[in-house]
């Protein structure tokens, strides 16, 4: 494999010195439900790094052959073993820095039979209240919760789309 | 290179034999704009491959380092020499059958000095009484500006998320 910029491209591109085959490399979507009961949210607390022992919605990479609906119902069912219906699209964060873009739909949680999943230490549903907003793992996990316990006091929920720049360092 | 289930995983992946290196393969994003002017939406024709001289809204693959928005305002420059100032995402369909995710925002252009890119044979400007709709190249273009123009009408515009199954072979 070589790095250079193929025919009519403007970028270098990873290509094969063999077969001239170009491997482009592009942003990936990260996929996550926020499951509602009642008053609260399902939390799962992290069993991986990175972020081990801080808490997240669930939701993870999309992977191929799949809606992006499908990728959110999915992986709350992998990290908590919970059954959602989801309701909308509700925020979209583009963070260039580590290309990935990151989904999270408004969903309901259908029964309370939920449970860890392998990637979980922990989940459980949380009231406004009782968030455990100094220890959520990712911004767009936050941002996304701050957004949904302010506009569901006001009964109108409507979609938001960042762009995250990078973290502080410290 | 070899295709197996690595450890903690449930599906196959393509696995470096020498360095255990996982490469995954995720659904790529494609991004667009609707670049309005007055009653008008601007369209290329496309001057490459798949769906050569059919017309399409500009639109691309996004690439690593950039927002979601970047994307749709870089490739609306690349395709159809043209300035758009973004406003809210309009539709999002996912195409599982070819891994991939498109998204169109609405736009405004900004001034009429558009010109064919070097995927483009020509961009023009249609009103909605003069939209080819016979020879639009992608279902995702046609339903998005279906719906825009539906909706322009009623003076509302919502988000339109879907999953679309495979087209007709005939």
């Amino acid at each position: 494999m070589t790095l250079r910029i193929p025919a009519e491209d403007s970028r270098p591109r990873h290509v094969c010195t063999q077969c001239d085959t170009i491997h482009y490399e592009n942003p990936k979507l990260v996929i996550g439900a926020i499951p509602v009961w009642e008053d609260k949210v399902l939390l799962c607390k992290r069993a991986i790094e990175p972020r081990h022992g801080l808490w997240t919605l669930p939701g993870g990479f999309m992977e191929n052959g799949e809606s992006t609906g499908q990728a959110a119902i999915r992986e709350t069912l992998e990290e908590a073993h919970a059954r959602v219906e989801l309701d909308e699209l509700y925020s979209m964060y583009s963070l260039p820095y580590i290309n990935q873009v990151h989904l999270f739909f408004r969903a309901r949680l259908l029964d309370l039979d939920f449970a860890p999943g392998i990637e979980s230490l922990e989940v459980r549903l949380f009231s406004e209240a009782d968030i455990p907003w100094q220890e959520l793992a990712f911004r767009p996990v936050r941002f996304s919760l701050e957004h949904f316990f302010n506009e569901r006091k006001q009964g109108k929920f409507s979609l938001h789309v960042a762009e995250l720049a990078p973290p502080p360092a410290i």
